[in-house]
């Protein structure tokens, strides 16, 4: 069999890139470990359940603050048959809808492990066929990995692909990892009514370079005002299993008892035993592959895409590096990979999200950043929300007017920041945003406030003095 | 007392206006009727009290469509206090709000009607007070005004002035009008238990050029689907009070018995007895204030914004103007005056919004349309939040790849839109918004999908037939 590309991986990048080569004219093939795990980490254990989950949470806040729209609730029980059903109902939507629409549009997925006989061979384990195609995508995403002495059991300890199975929300439960993956199974957990802490060995919730310090204090606040416990500068020492409950030391030297933990901590690139070495697709030294800024890797008709081209493992990073490299394929060079203009958005008690550089990264690489900050407390549409909490904080070069960056915390944080990514990627400066329109009342407004702090200057009391 | 600017009109436009030519050095008045009036129309008897009850409808669908999320509601009661004391202490906090930081930064704001003594003076009339100034804005608003036969009695028959003082919700309510008025408060009444019958004299809800026939109907299905009798091609003939209740007689030849009626139609811009015909400010026959591109009226340093300059009665345009009009007078010419370009936002059974130009308009004005209809049904994000309905359709002039319109009917359509009014008002074109990055699962790849379906064109079974 001859194709003209032939994917790795039907996950988000791997699914993504074929339905666009296929838009684009040619001939695909994917290759996918089973029909099972079609869509990947992301729609089957990752982003697409927590989302649901996350979502019925956010339901579960609601129910707090009702009195104001002059609802008052008769309480409510917490069935996780309904949760789970709902949950696997939308997966297996998703899943055999991609399904379909593959093989409607013409679009074949090969079942077993690829591995790369030449640099122009997939053979697929799974059926023992040899698939030929001009170009292969390395599509194959990330595994969850040990770090440190806890191991998921899938019994008392779990980790993010386990977590699914439980039959009952535990009484107590210690979440290890204070990063995205943490933070919103800590607002999921806590609001169906688990006692949880959170432990993080850094300073900081959402430790990532990306995220300001801002934004990881304000969420570690809500989260500790709705109850969790945040410990900070804290890891988990030793674990005894006694009585029925997990007896876990900390480093701070306390001791806490919990009836599960959860593992929110740990990936991997899946680039072993797939045939790289063979072909002379390079890594380098934690697994991840080589690429260009066009997402080839160093042999010339290889390319990756995804979990395994850096560690911002991110399924629209995948999805958008799956688009670089058949544009490149198909000659294209307006399209290239871009870690910085990726939006990180993490989904806890407040939607945190940030694209573009940090203050601090923006002073470290030698810019004059110019922050404008804005808060939702005031912004009408928030408070008819009842969402008023969080901010926008734009970060501007002062001596060239370039958008540097946008941190955004609060209400649907994660789709006002398209409207800064576009922006950025676009070239736009601060005098555009500041001059745009947004409506009123809506929350982008915000946005536009910031803008206009920075390029026009805040509004100063003193000024005002001069009357 | 001298100023650079003084403002008729403490509503949005006037407002924004102040705080941007405050913000921009300017020295700044208002003058507005009252300080309960401060904010105007859309913060006191408008856009923010009925988002803040369209937010409780939202509430209480959701309610129907919580056992996916594993949450079991024990029923619910309304408290129409609640809501009233949560609305009011919205509409306060914000109007408070507002003039504490006028009074902070130095904004004084007299109370009283402002006339036009001459070009350069306002007289203030609940002062008695003369006012000078290099500039004048004029931001009067709107008021409601009668339409056909019904007057309302603030008993049985309610404008949007009166509505918000109710006691209870009514059994029976009809809506006159299908506007954006009408279908927000037919969501609202619907979901808080009334029977609704909502009647338009038009062939469909929404019946502005600016909003596709496709959004119109799509809400109306909805509407209909949650319970709302909806009449098209349909008006009051007559209404008869008897028993405790109006008999109302259609003009299809039914007659329904309701206990209120709420008039959605009918606003007038407010430019009598303001003195603009004794200094030469010039009008059109509808009483609206002619201004050019930069809201400069036919007298040199008078301008005008929002409702008085053009049937397009949004607080946004408003505020924009006030922006436009404070930047021409201080010299700029990069800003004008837009009404395509203003968002039309309608917060009802869902978030319909439009920007730019329709299909029809398009044709109509003689470009080549081509349309990118994306569905929210397969969304994940919207899949994952129970709200995945809608679709986002933009209007591509085929020709020129210049985006002409962007209409989204679907969750949080309202702040999706930005991103496009964004990218149209850079004048970037759709190669431009089929490349640029969505995070994943989001509400914005309905967007990006939509553009890469109109620019690379569709997916089609047809091309996958070849393999």
């Amino acid at each position: 069999m001859k194709f003209d590309l032939v994917i790795l991986g039907a996950g988000s990048g791997g699914y993504e890139a074929a339905l666009y080569a296929h838009r684009r004219g040619m001939k695909v093939a994917l290759v996918e470990l089973s029909p099972q795990s079609v869509g990947g980490n992301c729609l089957n254990k990752g982003c697409i359940p927590s989302k649901h989950m996350r979502h019925g949470a956010y339901l579960l806040e609601k129910f707090q603050k009702m009195h104001g729209y002059g609802i008052v609730p008769g309480g409510f029980e917490i069935d996780i048959k309904g949760l789970k059903s709902g949950r696997e109902e939308i997966i297996r939507s998703i899943r055999e809808g991609f399904k379909k629409f593959a093989q409607q549009v013409g679009i074949p997925i090969f079942y077993g492990r690829g591995v790369l006989k030449d640099r122009r061979t997939v053979y697929v384990e799974g059926e023992d066929k040899k698939i030929n195609a001009d170009f292969i995508l390395l599509a194959t995403g990330s595994s969850t990995t040990k770090v440190g002495q806890l191991s998921p059991d899938h019994r008392r300890i779990y980790d993010t692909d386990q977590i699914w199975d439980i039959e009952a929300f535990p009484k107590r439960l210690l979440i290890v990892g204070g990063g995205a993956v943490g933070v919103e199974f800590a607002y999921i957990f806590r609001m169906y009514g688990s006692q949880v802490m959170l432990v993080e060995l850094k300073d900081r919730l959402l430790p990532s370079d990306y995220i300001p310090e801002e934004s990881s204090r304000y969420l570690a606040r809500k989260l500790k005002k709705l109850g969790v416990d945040v410990r900070l500068r804290t890891s988990v020492e030793n674990v005894q299993e006694k009585d029925g409950e997990l007896k876990v030391m900390l480093s701070d030297g306390s001791q806490v008892d919990v009836d599960i933990i959860l593992l929110g901590v740990g990936r991997k690139p899946n680039t072993e035993g797939i045939g790289l070495e063979d072909v002379g697709v390079k890594k380098d030294d934690r697994g991840f592959v080589l690429v260009n800024d066009y997402c080839q890797t160093s042999v010339e008709n290889i390319y990756a895409c995804g979990d395994i081209t850096s560690p911002l493992m991110l399924a629209h990073k995948a999805m958008y590096e799956g688009r670089v490299a058949v544009s490149h394929m198909l000659g294209d060079r307006d399209m290239k990979r871009n870690d910085l203009l990726i939006p990180k958005i993490i989904y806890s008690a407040y939607e945190v999200a940030s694209v573009g550089l940090t203050e601090d990264q923006a002073e470290e690489m030698g810019y004059s950043p110019k922050v404008g900050v804005v808060s939702f407390i005031p912004n009408p549409k928030a408070m008819d929300d009842g969402e008023n909490e969080g901010f926008v904080r734009l970060v501007v070069d002062e001596t060239t007017g370039d958008i540097l960056g946008c941190h955004i915390v609060g209400p649907h944080a994660g789709e006002l920041i398209h409207q800064v990514v576009h922006v950025m990627k676009a070239g736009l400066k601060i005098d555009f945003l500041s001059k745009s329109i947004y409506s009123h009342p809506s929350l982008s407004e915000a946005i536009g406030q910031s803008a206009m702090e920075v390029y026009f200057g805040p509004i100063s009391w003193v000024k005002g003095g001069k009357t």
